[in-house]
C-alpha cells in the first residue's frame, strides 16, 4: 500500500464525538507524531480559534498545536490575502473567523468592503445581514466560510451557517464561494500549509458528503471512517467511492 | 367594459410612493368610495397593524379605515384559522403579525407549535430563528407572509422576509407556504373578506411581478398601473398580460 507523506483530519465524528473523544482516532494521531509525518486537522467550525481547537484536542490525549489546525476560518482568510492583500473586508462571524481575519492582515470595513464573509454567527441581527447584502450588491466579492445547513446540538439541528448565507444569497441574487468542506478550496489551502506532495496525502473524516467529497473534489486520497455521520447502508447508494473505507482508524496499517 | 364591483388595491407605487402619495390614486379611491363601491388595501407588509396602515392612507387624504385594510398578516392569520381554530402558532415578526394572530385567537407557542410562521422582523436572532427550525423539524406546519427578497429603502436593499424565510426552509429543508403577493392566498382572502363575485373583482398594482401575478393566479381580472416599479419597457417581455395597464388610475374609466 502507498506510503503517505501527509494527513488531513477531520473533527467531529472522527477525533471526538461532541465533548466525548474517539480512542482509535487518538492513538492514531499519536502514532502519526512519533513517526514525525506532518498532520493538519481541517474543521468547517469557523468560530473556534486555531488555539481552542487545540486546546480542545489536547484535552483528549491528542497531540496538537495551533499549527496542527486549519479552520475554514482561516482558509477564507488565506484565501483572501491571497487575492489581495490588506483587502477590506466585512464579515459576520465569532472570534474563529476575526481573529483569522486579523492575523491575515485583513481591514475590517463596513461600507465599502472589497469582500464579505458570512460565518456562523449566534449573535447575527438583522443590521449585520442588510450590511453584508449592501456591500453584495455594491460589488463586494462573497464569501462562506462553510456551506453547512445545520448544526447537530443536544436541543436537535439549529441553523447552520449555510443557512445564515441563504439571508444574502437570495436577497442579492448572487451565489457565494463557500470555502468549507465539501469545496475544495480548504482542502487545497491545507496542502499547501502542510507542504506534503498532493500524491501522498490522505483526507480522513466520517462524512461523505463533506470530508470525501471535498477531498475528492481537491483531488487528493480519501479515507472514510464509520464512526460519525456515514453509514455503511448509506454508502451503497453513492458511486464515486472514497480510497478506503474502514471501520475504525485503529484498522490502518501505517 | 365590464363594471367591476369589488376592488383589491396595492399601497406602495400604487396609492404612494415611500412618504409621497400619487394624486391620483387618491382620487380614484374617493371616487369608489363615493360610489360605495367595495375596495380592500391588499399588502405584503407584515409588520404594520391594519390600523397603522390606514393612519397612513387618511394623511394622504385617502378614505381608509382599518375594515379596507388586509395585510398579509392578516391573511396569514386567517389562512391558519381556516384550518384549524385555537392553533398554536410560533412566529417571528412585529406588531403586524402578532395583532392578526392574536384577534384570530391563535395561540402563541415555542416548544410545540402546530404552525410557525415567519415574517418580517427586524429584531430578528438566531435564537428565533433556531426556534423557528426546531418546530418544523418537529413537524409543525411552515408558513411565511411574503417571499420578497429585498425592501427598498433610502440605504439600498435590505434583506426582505423572503431571505430571512430562507434561513429556516434551507436549514430545515422544508419549503413553507407563502400566503403574500404574488402567492394567490392572499388574494382569495381577501376576495372573501370583500363578499364581491370573483368575475366582478379586479386586483390593482404597480408590480408585474407580486400584485398582477397574485390576481392572475387567484384569477380575477387585474389592472397594472405604470406608477410604480413595473415599466412599459419590462411589459414587453411578459407574455401573460393584465387584464388592463394604464399609466395612471386618472385614466380609469368607471
Amino acid at each position: 500500500m502507498k506510503k503517505y507523506e501527509g494527513f488531513l483530519i477531520d473533527l467531529d465524528g472522527t477525533m471526538y464525538r461532541g465533548t466525548e473523544k474517539i480512542d482509535e482516532a487518538v492513538s492514531f494521531v499519536k502514532t502519526i507524531n512519533e513517526q514525525n509525518l506532518p498532520y493538519l486537522f481541517v474543521t468547517n467550525n469557523s468560530t473556534r480559534t486555531k488555539e481552542q481547537v487545540a486546546e480542545k484536542l489536547v484535552s483528549f490525549g491528542v497531540p496538537a498545536e495551533p499549527k496542527h489546525v486549519l479552520t475554514t476560518s482561516m482558509a477564507t482568510a488565506q484565501y483572501i490575502k491571497d487575492e489581495k492583500k490588506n483587502a477590506k473586508v466585512y464579515f459576520t462571524g465569532e472570534a474563529g473567523l476575526k481573529q483569522a481575519l486579523s492575523e491575515a492582515e485583513l481591514i475590517y470595513e463596513e461600507e465599502n468592503p472589497d469582500y464579505v464573509v458570512i460565518g456562523m454567527d449566534q449573535q447575527i441581527t438583522y443590521e449585520k445581514l442588510a450590511k453584508a447584502c449592501l456591500a453584495v450588491r455594491k460589488g463586494a466579492k462573497f464569501l462562506s466560510t462553510n456551506p453547512d445547513i445545520a448544526l447537530p446540538t443536544e436541543r436537535g439541528f439549529l441553523p447552520g451557517n449555510g443557512s445564515l448565507t441563504a439571508v444574502v444569497s437570495v436577497s442579492t441574487t448572487v451565489e457565494p464561494v463557500f470555502i468549507g468542506k465539501p469545496e475544495p478550496i480548504i482542502v487545497e489551502q491545507a496542502l499547501k500549509a502542510l507542504g506534503t506532495p498532493k500524491d501522498k496525502t490522505i483526507m480522513i473524516g466520517d462524512n461523505y458528503h463533506t470530508d470525501i467529497q471535498a477531498g475528492l473534489r481537491a483531488g487528493v486520497d480519501t479515507l472514510l471512517v464509520y464512526t460519525g455521520v456515514t453509514t455503511k447502508e448509506a454508502m451503497k447508494e453513492i458511486k464515486e467511492s472514497p480510497t478506503f473505507a474502514i471501520n475504525s482508524l485503529s484498522e490502518w496499517m501505517f
